[in-house]
């Protein structure tokens, strides 16, 4: 029995300015990146169906990773990323790089090829560069409606992309991937690089969370999920509900995509849409935006 | 009724190696740090008697935070530090900065004058300077005797400093700085400006962690604490302890420190000794290496 599930982020365009050729657009992206991490997971294990998952979403410039992520107020894009292994507890991250293509492969390989869980900045562009990751140019993380909207300072639009998977071994995953938000600080760090905040894996239940990363870090609402399963014994549904009221409480929109030791999914969210698909432990497909 | 925990660091020499004159020395700096702390702490809140004893830590030339920091593979400094505000859960933080005289300052800078809790590197330093924090040459942070132990190959030291503190009115807050360890990559973050990994404060206990932050962060150990204690209604030292067996499962080694809503103290670890210090809710002192 094996499940997957997916988010791009809580940040959906506003119902009312979506079009039903974007809403095609989007969800065409979103079926793309679920069938490919899908089709991992039949054959391998969930951590490398979360990581083929997300690297979909990071090359598609329609989200806010990778590809098409946005800018910040020096209008130069800074990227998060980490991928956590939950039956081993072994977790990577990079944060604030600029020249990864796909920074969920880099956390992936400091995860894999290093002592360290984080590594940021330059150091971390380094040390892909080291390993044999594809590094970049700023161009390639270019899209204009992006920087149109720094320019017309629409701050606060935050995007995000995530997956989340059990695979037929019962080993959970998740990996998480961001361009931060529009007119962030340089520098700024998020949730999505931070394991318990905006990313967390054990064998009980991986969560991948968006929204408000700042909200996300205070909350510690990744790992919060986990440990009210484990020490309240509350079931996945349960304990993510109580994940998003606690984001509530602290002021923060956004949602969160998770999977227990059972295949069950959840994709709670406050927000007013949130890009997300699943492929349920029965085979059943969701592709969704509000 | 008031109470203060500082720590200088799990990574203390080894017992065979120190000296009765150097015990002193390390020992009369945690007095010196225990008594700026707690000056603050007899007139004002948690937050300012945190941040006075984690600066006085960081001046200090012993510890392995500020001034004295560890050197990386690059022979070069980088410095994280957090600090955490338990009644109102908001919190700061700085990553691989390089040139911030007091990084504990520049995270409540961060929690205080930005919308963000986590700014790494260059960006990190720009805000610091924005806001009037003193910016301070490499040479600053040197010493002789760190530069010697990455020359030697001595990787692995890991010291950290920091602090957890409740005051009059009941509120406690948590502050840690580190210069990571001897030998780490470039880039590389530890878990002392993760909130929820080497730091964190709710009004019901704050926690400062110090040792392989990469257990740490995998293990989302701070958190965790305050996990067990609101979910398992575990007592503090019961959950400090639980929270040393996860560290230990992930073949980390360190410390904490912590205090709870009653001013009850705790300082496990499970190194040859921490360099700690504490004055309980009775008024009584502890400086202790081993």
């Amino acid at each position: 029995m094996i499940a997957l599930a997916i988010h791009g982020g809580a940040g959906a365009m506003p119902r009312r300015k979506m079009t039903p050729a974007a809403a095609a657009r989007y969800k065409a992206a979103l079926a793309h990146a679920l069938e490919a991490g899908y089709e991992v997971l039949r054959r391998g294990n969930s951590l490398d169906a979360v990581c083929a998952a997300v690297v979909a979403l990071e090359d598609s410039p329609l989200f806010n990773a990778g590809r098409g992520a946005c800018y910040n107020t020096d209008e130069k894009h800074e990227l998060d990323a980490s991928v956590m292994d939950g039956a081993t507890l072994r977790a990577g991250a990079v944060a604030a790089v600029s020249r990864i293509r796909n920074p969920v492969l880099a956390a992936r390989a400091v995860m894999e090829k290093s002592r360290h869980v984080l590594l940021a900045g330059r150091g971390a562009e380094r040390f892909a560069r080291a390993h044999g990751l594809e590094l970049v140019p700023d161009s390639y993380f270019a899209t204009q409606s992006r920087l149109a909207a720094l320019r017309k300072k629409l701050v606060g639009h935050h995007g995000t992309v995530g997956a989340v998977a059990r695979d037929a071994n019962g080993n959970l995953a998740a990996a998480t991937s961001t361009g931060g938000y529009t007119g962030k600080l340089p520098g700024r760090v998020g949730d999505s690089p931070i394991i318990g905040a905006g990313n967390y894996a054990d064998n009980a239940c991986a969560v991948s969370g968006t929204g408000l990363g700042e909200a996300f870090i205070r909350g510690v609402l990744a790992y919060d999920v986990a440990a009210r399963m484990r020490y309240l014994g509350e079931p996945l549904a349960k304990a993510a509900r109580a994940a998003m009221r606690k984001l509530a409480g602290l002021q923060g929109d956004g949602g969160l995509i998770a999977v227990d030791h059972r295949g069950n999914i959840v994709m709670p969210f406050n927000s007013e849409g949130m890009y997300r698909a699943a492929i349920d432990r029965k085979g059943r497909r969701t592709i969704a935006i509000y």
